[in-house]
């Protein structure tokens, strides 16, 4: 079962949508409108089938805003919902309860978005041998919550960063010079714990990359034969990832040629969110 | 011409973004291939066509990876760009572009998805008199640069936040016993500068609630008979805004009631990315 | 009952309060001179009659120091306190008490400086129909704050910052060339939640805004005589507000006027601190 | 001639201040009315006589709106301007200058208020030979503001925190037991580089503080006939400090008693705001 | 007994060490590798004799990481540890304890080692009747924490930073032109409560300094019959310290001389790190 | 020629360093004794040969510090400087340049003693083809900028954090079960650009976790024997890296064992400070 993130690496991003939504005053209408010792029982319900993630945003989310309230996930980050499935619920004060709902619905709604598109990618290709990996087109601030839906959604998280491993693409190629000395030049630098892929663009410069055994070679944009061609020269050399023009219609076909893994952008950069919301129990 | 927002609003999750791409050791790959001094000139151009935003955030994380950057916006933001269509220039280091790169795109994609989206619905019922609004169903962290992106797009940004106007919900009504009992709660406690907005579920409810002169009142989930209702009752005594069930099938029609505002959640949170990339001049 | 402040708005002003107190050896006199398990009891009182605010950001200061004080108010915020009545009561370690002791009396007397001075104009245009309101002249970093005072007061709190209304003063007139131009731009860029304000500084002037039907107009440094002929002109049209030259003297004199608001900036900018300090139990 | 804060310090209540201000969609006010690019010169201008401080948070908070705005201070911090005398003089974009306008405003008038009063503080002992001294009791965020305000005004700044010297009270004493043992501990744990001060209530307890020598005396609401016999008794020995009942009436004969300084807490927490505006040129 | 440190002080750090080993998707071992719910017992343990300091610091760790673990302490801050003696107990889940494993030794580690090498200095000089103090050498973001294990060490903190006494070493006397001019000059800025110290590199500008009756002469790199000679000129007159060349094998020697104080950059700039290690229970 | 670290990454412990040293009113020293416009030139000069690091860390305080400071590098990070060698020159204010130079001082001199230990550690195997690697045992804080001064050293970065890669240390084994338990799990969940390396203590160990072909393993604490066996069974089918008992004396009998990586965590918990300091030109 894949766990939490930490608080602290959630925290940022919880702070800032929470500081963007209370504003100066806070929530003026609750405040206005609602007895400051009513209570109130609440589900967090799903408006259509998905995969929810996001629970460790939302819980943190209504903590920052009263500590006290309580909460039960009905469901685990992870599992699949049906459609007006409930995916948990709060007790406490209303006040507290509603002043926390949109950034609750929200985190949920999008990572549940992720996670969602993520499964519907990963069952597409299912019996393939191939794997759904994200790519760093992820919404600004939400990186590691983004990658770990991707996970719960069942596909691979790719890199997290910049920093974590070396992933030369065609324009560093073209600083270089050529395939060889981007090679040549990223393994001289390479600490021990970190590996290399390359993108390549086509055959010749799979040939020119071989040698050099990096980790893992992206195939980029590639026609369904020449990825073919490509599972020939290279499986079992290296890791082979396909990446552009990956779609739900041709995924599984893409898949079939044999590659190890397929990036998807769209996972985090499209991904239309789950629709949540917030019910009176 | 919409001016970009203050650096001081975007910083917080422009810091945030660079910050989880960067991580602890920075671009490993560029500084492992390219040398030190290479300087290199690239355009950010538009794969598909749409409506731009998100060039004052792009702009901050170049500037925050490298200040020397020469940034030449070749279109300004809330404008179309054609497919293929150039939307700016860098001209620097090399290391620093192919650095600041994927935060850049990160940032334009997503706005720029928003801005599209926004648009599409604001053409959807041109014509019609009505206008086209967003909700808070924001991406966490991006609240205002969403908000800017609509109205770059040609619709109106509704509630910053739960500070900013008071808009009495159903669950706001329920915990206060009525809509009167919420609107008179609401009256009492308003500063001069701030508007109430109250939603309805029903005819009765509009009925209840037009003595009280909100204004602004949320039709939601109105069949566009009962829109159509609640516009002879109510048009010119308060904004009516329709909600609920509003996607591009269905907008004209709601519009075509005479209601003044539709609110659409899916502007922020489902808009697809405009896909942009970068290319080496 | 007004709430408290959320506290993710109050954490900003409360850490950097205590940080500046605590600086880098914290409470060097208390961790000398008192034993770490001796326990005390204190009261913060009132050392003069007023009406007390901030007992949030004291209580947040109180926290942050030791979270195991006990704190339990005798008084609420917004409530009158008499000379030498007791605000609150403390019980904890006395270290921990006597390190909280200085910030949390430097909230709770600023802040009840700002509610009795507030208080004070409330109650000298009593039975006039007249509102105070406060301005954004307030204190760097406690804009929340002290708003939320003024209330407590019972006065208006106006604008929160530059983002929640348009206010349109005489530089911006200036600047645009005319009232008329600059209402109309103002109503051409205007999001429907949001109200205008217009700052005039002659008769003729609030003519020429008159027709725009702005929410509210502000009558800066009118005579008693030109407030009145301003009343005849304008009273229901829009939310009359006055400014300029308001003190104590002349408050009651100004709302006779038949105003509906006055803002009043030494609310904020130069209420002197209420007198309260702490005395072992 | 004292030097400005360096910026590191400022930094955190400019952006505070600057933060609450802009909210999530900055000046909405300049932003429709004001054309993009047309500029402006104004003047910042005080409406009556004072001592000037706060240009350095003044000059920070515009920076973070517009680095490109120019500003000419024509008076230093700590100089007297006469009522309608120009403080500063800033050109560039109308719109930068109209949204730092009023953060500007709030440091400078703030500040100054501190300033002139313990400047008319330092004037009302002249020639006593006396000094003037701040206290902690000052708003939560502008510490060492405030604190350089007091200074600029000609007076001292005491502690700036808990952690700079070592300041035994009453309720100190209290816990400790005595005068005597509370001296005792703080001297068996002082760094080199470290003072110590204690508050005596009584000529008793005074003359149990003097064989220990500290480095200040605190002489906590002492009459004027008990100020008198604490100097026979202690001056030479330690530096000897009035405090409680100073004010504008008292300060001279409590100073011409022979004490050496005298604290004034009203310095920070009571100072009116200067009166200073913004003048289109 | 030494108190621990404010967690306000200590939370900066702290969050700083527990992001930098965090990252972006946390302990991706403990949570491949170990049970959710599995929990378990460990014990800190010194590897090595030495003074413990940086209890508060890891506590403070531990807390952020999961605030359910349970910390022991077996031995306080500041009290010597055999080889293979028990710092402190943990028992909790075992993911939780191990993701904050190495943060938490980190800090017993260093800040013990240099506590530890306090302790030897100080014994070095036993019986001398001298003291040894630090200085602002120590590593970036530890100053507070390194102060504190200095004195748990036995030795004196010195100034915390450059604004809590005034220090005036060579260059401010080059830039002044003299002793008497820096000397002069810097007690005509002093406030009351904060000392002058000021640095001399010969028997000359010792002479040259005591007339103006600083706290404390910092005798730099004086050879021990200076030292002797300094002593005799200055001892009582002002605080003597000695610095410059300092090690175990010159510390007694320089102690002998009679100075006040010898200042060791060493203690925080270059102490080794307790060797501590966890084990399982 | 490693390029240095992004600002974003080092300005967090740049202003938390500055931050602590200048407090809340900055260098009192500099700002009583130089006068305003006094410029200097200065050199930063090493004291004792060694390899230069962390010019980026103070090149970035001084611009935190005065931005109009110059500043020349006379010799590159990872750059041999001899005794007396100038490392760099600073021309500027001379208030400026007092300010910030014990903050530069601090971050040169303990990450060139990182780097020069480093280096040390490097010379002494040379010729045997193993290599040096540092691990997590950093200072709190400095991670990112101690791996780099290893590298600058010529050593290797290992791991940055939790998140970069998977370690199995001792107590996941136990946690696990086995060491086939835990590689099992690890490889289960292991995205496709991380990599394990799992520790073992004996012979029998690695001979259970070479049929798992991870990418690394940790030989810990065996006997210059067991290496060498070590190497026999494991040599080419993983990085084989000795670590536990490394000192300058052991080191090159292990690295003649023939394993490929030897990790020494005194590279960065107990180098030595290279000894720098500034002089006037």
């Amino acid at each position: 079962m894949l766990p939490p993130l930490p608080d602290l690496v959630l925290e940022p991003i919880v702070r800032l949508a929470l500081a963007e939504d209370l504003g100066r005053a806070g929530d003026v209408t609750s405040d206005a409108v609602i007895a400051p010792d009513a209570r109130g029982r609440f589900a967090v319900r799903a408006r259509q089938a998905g995969v929810i993630a996001g629970l460790d945003a939302a819980g943190l989310s209504a903590w920052f805003v009263d500590p006290d309230m309580q909460i039960e996930a009905q469901i685990g980050d992870g599992v699949r919902v049906e459609q007006s499935g409930t995916v948990l619920e709060i007790e406490g004060l209303a006040r507290s309860i509603l002043t926390a709902e949109r950034t609750m619905l929200n985190f949920i709604g999008r990572l549940s978005g992720v996670a969602t598109l993520s499964r519907t990618y990963v069952d597409a290709i299912a019996g393939t041998g191939a794997e759904i990996a994200a790519t760093r087109k992820t919404t600004p601030g939400l990186r590691a919550l983004e990658k770990r839906a991707v996970v719960l959604g069942g596909a691979r998280p790719h890199r997290y960063g910049l920093d974590d491993a070396i992933l030369i693409k065609d324009n560093h190629i073209a600083a270089a010079g050529s395939v060889s000395i981007a090679l040549q030049r990223a393994q001289a630098s390479l600490g021990h714990m970190m590996v290399i892929e390359v993108e390549v663009d086509s055959l010749a410069q799979l040939e020119e990359a071989l040698p050099f055994a990096p980790h893992a070679i992206l195939l980029d944009n590639f026609s369904l034969k020449d990825l073919a061609a490509a599972v020939r020269l290279g499986k079992g050399h290296a890791i082979l990832e396909a990446s552009g023009g990956v779609n739900l219609q041709t995924v599984r076909a893409i898949a079939e040629t044999g590659v190890d893994m397929i990036s998807v952008g769209a996972l985090t950069h499209s991904a239309p969110a789950l629709d949540v919301g917030l019910d009176a129990l």
